[in-house]
């Protein structure tokens, strides 16, 4: 506990009593002006934060916490990289804001360091503020393209909280905004570790998964269906990499039936799992591809979409019926130049890759193998999750599903107490630091989740 | 034509011949690579913008042109702000982002500085990225605390570009997105130039509008009706200031069916209209407030919801069922509590409410009286319409609802020419400067509108 400890000055070189001071006076203000995404707002009382470096974030007592959540799975580059902020305030310098309907620098540059990323002839770029905003545009595109209406979704996925995202969405935070009116059908994806197809094998999930979307595109009208939206890897649902031969399935099916492939990598892309983008991984490329977070590490709020030639074709002389203010923003394009010139330079998808095969994997595997509470480990490049159980033969969550336990939250508040931000969600703890992460601070974040599992073990029947 | 011409240099210090080759790879990426807002990809050949300070751009010729548009109605603090660039500076050194459960520092400040500001008890704010998603938060808000699903809202309006915003939106550009299935129904707003109601007075216009939305509730069922949303000065659609009256009867309706009122002051808040609100100019409250743009000027992507007291209690115990990565994002809140601290010191809300009121409003009457192109002027603050017509008479636009015309692009072209950017939609010009312009501005901006309405006139049959 040396490493992960208080610590006289915060990096910015403010003392740790100003920045309680800052912190106690945010929390107040918080408390009555602040309305938080997902909460019972009576119910909550939110940690503080007041700088970040690296792979750290300082709390309001001005601890230093690893931060192995990366905030929301944003920050691929690590927090303050001195690259982008420096473009950040050479672009605020020179022009913080432009319409979107005219031409400008960065918006260009970042356009094609993008398209020259993205596979096949992915383009153009749609430039949005965030992640929920792209899929909303992406799922128009392709309705309109196809002159369909249907989207197909897999349970256990997100896709962002505005209407038809939430509605794209299959989480239990759906629900409170579903009406069953949103065109939205959902099918079961694969996930060998509690398959809905009995399967035993990888090949047989993917085999059983990948029928069973034939039979649902066929039982729901291939004619009706406008679009398959997927997560590459699905995220915050608890990072499933697909079996080998399911994307390429899944493209192969939305051939068959003139279906618009989306590839939602608004979590999985830049980086996250040790490629640029997750389609990489096997080879596959879709009709539109949404992205967000990583693009430039939140920064500054973007997002956006690729878009292939044909369906860019479509909008040529039909004008694009969406937009919005801020559109392919100065600030926001800078520092996605900035953060995919410096990944390129400083190779941090290699190393995001490297330190998932060397050093994170072989290292949750070993914690698996000693704490019973771990039902199974799943991953690769800085994108892992530990499912939870409290019975490794019935498999049954540590909390149940959509909801939380008193297990999860012991767990969650030994990892805080030792020094760790983890990314939580239901019965799993997710470990996505920075893909800057070195191997080092990663053993220092497993010897924190080493205890943290114990607390978890506690938890457990007999 | 002295003042609006060819400089040798731009704001920033570089050359006009570095702008121009900036400019011209600019556009090159950006018709190979950037996919455009509401355009015909093929059709359009955007104009480029290199720089900007005050009330002026420079466009891919190295010209400075007078920016009588805020680019999308945004930058009401003029662009390039001092104050407001070096607070992103500064917070891109300390903290550029934090994922929204966290508390932090200027997201509060921003918060309390805007609930300060906000009517009634609207003293909660959720952040959003813009304006789109402000307009879906706030209804799925109004949603859940009524427990009703149907939204009212006007013909002639514009709320944003996602699949609910866009569904709200009383405009052509909804038409491609709407399947009949958002549970949006549209109605009649007050408009006496072009009166539905056969009106000849603001007066009857008032009651009548009122009398309309009444039975319009009465036949849709109160009961079904989650909440009307209402641009309090629809903007893009052609500021269309209220009759007196006319929002207290909104409001008094709300009231008595148990109905939200949602205000949408995305373009209409922070200035605009001369004051903080545009609800201010009546003295209404509505139950939500959304807004976006002038809150930070548009520096980096921001918008939200301030919640009334009883709205934000709905979500004490009760999770609100939605979110985003960039919620209250910090470099965003930096900027929005530059931007007002700036606005209060400098009382730019009181300039833009005198400049309307000494020089642009008198200004633009004065053109009218000249031109007979010119069918009406109307507006307050840095908020101002001029409706073209072929014809004072019959009223008829000089360009048809939804599409341009070839004379409303003469008029467009001779605003360029002369060194003015204006912002033009259908038969309309608005003039829409920062509220920090000056009266030496304007006038320099009406004497080349002088020029291109003399264009427009040409046009006129006869
Ligand atoms: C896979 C995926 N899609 C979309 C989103 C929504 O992005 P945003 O929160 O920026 O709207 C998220 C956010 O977590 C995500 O993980
Ligand atoms: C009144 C109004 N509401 C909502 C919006 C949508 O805002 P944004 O483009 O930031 O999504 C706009 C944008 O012009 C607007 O004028």
């Amino acid at each position: 506990m040396t490493t992960i400890d208080h610590l006289d000055t915060l990096p910015d070189g403010r003392s740790v009593e100003d920045a309680r001071v800052e912190a106690a006076r945010a929390y107040d203000l918080d408390r009555r002006h602040v309305f938080h995404s997902w909460s019972a707002q009576a119910e909550i009382s939110p940690m503080g934060i007041t700088a970040s470096a690296g792979s750290y974030v300082w709390d309001g007592d001005g601890r230093r916490l690893l931060d192995f959540s990366s905030m929301l799975v944003n920050t691929n580059i690590g927090h303050q990289h001195p690259r982008v902020i420096a473009a950040i305030q050479r672009q605020a310098a020179k022009l913080c804001t432009v319409a979107p309907q005219y031409a400008n620098d960065v918006r260009s540059e970042a356009a094609r360091l993008i398209a020259e990323r993205t596979p096949g002839d992915l383009d153009k770029i749609f430039f949005t503020n965030g992640g929920a905003d792209a899929n909303e545009h992406a799922v128009r595109m392709a309705r309109l393209h196809t002159g369909r209406r249907k989207v197909l979704t897999r349970y256990r996925s997100y896709h962002g909280g505005t209407d038809t995202a939430i509605n794209l969405t299959g989480d239990p935070r759906r629900w409170p905004n579903d009406h069953g009116d949103s065109g939205v059908v959902h099918f079961f994806g694969p996930f060998l570790y509690r398959s809905r197809f009995h399967a035993e094998t990888e090949e047989q999930e993917c085999a059983r998964a990948l029928d069973h979307l034939d039979e649902v595109i066929r039982m729901e009208g291939p004619s009706t269906i406008a679009a398959i939206v997927l997560e590459t890897i699905p995220g915050t649902a608890g990072i499933m990499i697909p079996p080998p031969g399911y994307l390429r399935g899944v493209r192969e099916l939305c051939d068959r039936y003139g279906i618009v492939y989306i590839a939602d990598e608004v979590m999985a892309g830049f980086g996250r799992s040790g490629t640029w983008f997750s389609v990489d991984l096997v080879g596959v490329t879709p009709d539109l591809l949404t992205f967000a977070k990583g693009v430039n590490s939140g920064y500054v709020p973007l997002g956006g979409v690729a878009i292939s030639a044909a369906i860019a074709a479509t909008f040529d002389h039909r004008p694009y019926p969406g937009g919005l203010t801020y559109s392919g923003h100065p600030l926001a394009t800078a520092a996605a130049v900035a953060t995919i010139t410096a990944m390129a330079d400083e190779d941090v998808v290699g190393n995001a890759s490297r330190i998932g095969a060397e050093v994170i994997g072989p290292g949750l595997a070993e914690l698996a193998d000693r704490h019973p509470s771990v039902g199974e480990v799943r991953g690769c490049g800085v994108f892992w999750a530990l499912e939870l159980v409290r019975d490794r033969t019935t498999r049954e969550p540590l909390a149940p599903y959509g909801a939380s336990s008193a297990a999860m939250n012991d767990v969650v508040a030994a990892c805080r107490s030792g020094g760790l931000l983890p990314f939580a969600n239901v019965n799993r703890i997710h470990v996505v630091p920075p893909c800057t992460v070195t191997a080092e601070e990663v053993r220092e974040g497993l010897t924190v989740l080493d205890a943290a599992l114990t607390v978890g073990d506690a938890h457990l029947p007999g």
